[in-house]
């Protein structure tokens, strides 16, 4: 399982997510699901992946090859791209051919792969764009009502946001608001887990403003972590009902 | 879509039904999810249920049917059965045939239905037990380190049980804990809604100790519901990161 979420946001988007693959509760490893593709001040693009991690290491696989490769078009590259939403279905038809692929080789054994996909993005006189693709390449857009995108297990992470992610949500809360949801998610579904990858991406940037690695011991994690529970129970001991 | 929680304590024990039933977005009725049989001060038996109306309708009919049958014996009757296990295996077979037979209807139509229950009570002389019974019939039981069983949207009502919910809480405690669970919910997924049943049933009573119908403009449940906004809101500012 996994748990990524962005916020699009006035000033910036913020990204997050978590590292922790099973296959089975006995095969637990690490991999990143943030990746991250710049042509510094021109443009920028944010991938988060969930699902079926032979799906979308090939896809981010075939997304990169299309990007290098010395033939690539405005149609193939995700850095030539035109504009946002061109990104969107570059990334959106190789998901779908990604997993047409897997799920052929699978249905021999009654199997299938899928996997989602947040992509977050601004190139240079463009909007800051962020889409959610689903498995079969179709995909829906943050707006000013619905200012986030969840992936993988978001219920337990979703009541945070709602109570407090607006755009105009200063870059520093929305940090605070995508940890704290991770935090909650954390403690109720083991499948997802520390290290923690957190990106922010400032307006009109069009690159990746800071980016950093949160690891299982990390000290100011654990101290939030500790705060918000004592928030929770203070705020729980002095309602009365 | 549903939500019931219940919670067995050292003092009793505590349960939330919401009450909203829908097929399909355009068709949306109320109907209570909670019922209580008892024998006042000899034995007093709760069941809350979620899943398919036309199985869980079915399987209280026929629980009610075998109670009240003139030939009715302890193998038939929660009435007369002589532990609280037996009681659960009653229901628990009830519900599997009942699943059975209306999954044989729906087959033709390559529908299935199906539903899961939570069942809370208390015979004089006994332990107060709590189980959470499967589609099938089989059940687990609420026990000292997980002392609260969820059926239906249970995602985003359990972080708050998980942080303030123990054995030792008390029952004014308990209340305010499902009630704020619930609110989470009635936030995140509109497929559960009001009115909602709140009973108590306290330790070796053996009756329904207090049963309230919160209506959908109770003025203490929408105090409460924003007094805790506020303390969210104000936990999450003071936290620093």
């Amino acid at each position: 399982m996994t748990y990524c979420v962005g916020l699009l946001l006035n000033e910036g988007m913020v990204l997050l997510s978590d590292t922790r693959t099973n296959a089975g509760f006995d095969n637990i490893a690490i991999y990143k699901k943030m990746f991250v593709f710049e042509d510094p001040g021109e443009r920028v693009v944010a991938i988060l992946t969930a699902g079926s991690l032979s799906v979308t290491q090939t896809t981010i696989a075939r997304v990169k090859e299309a990007m290098h490769d010395p033939d690539a078009t405005e149609e193939t590259s995700i850095l030539k791209a035109p504009t946002m939403l061109n990104v969107a279905e570059i990334i959106g038809n190789m998901l779908a051919r990604v997993r047409l692929d897997i799920d052929e080789k699978l249905s021999a054994m009654k199997q299938s792969a899928s996997a989602s996909l947040i992509v977050a993005g601004q190139r240079k006189g463009g909007e800051m764009r962020m889409f959610l693709i689903y498995p079969e390449g179709n995909f829906i857009e943050a707006t000013e009502d619905t200012p986030f995108l969840q992936i993988g297990e978001h219920k337990y992470g979703k009541p945070i946001l709602d109570r407090v992610v607006k755009p105009e949500t200063s870059l520093a809360d929305a940090q605070k608001a995508v940890l704290l949801s991770m935090d909650s998610t954390l403690r109720s579904n083991l499948s997802v887990g520390m290290p923690l990858d957190l990106a922010v991406i400032e307006r009109d940037a069009c690159r990746i403003s800071s980016r950093r690695r949160i690891e299982a011991g990390d000290d100011n994690f654990r101290a939030m972590s500790e705060a918000w529970s004592r928030a929770l129970r203070e705020g729980f001991t002095q309602i009365r009902i």
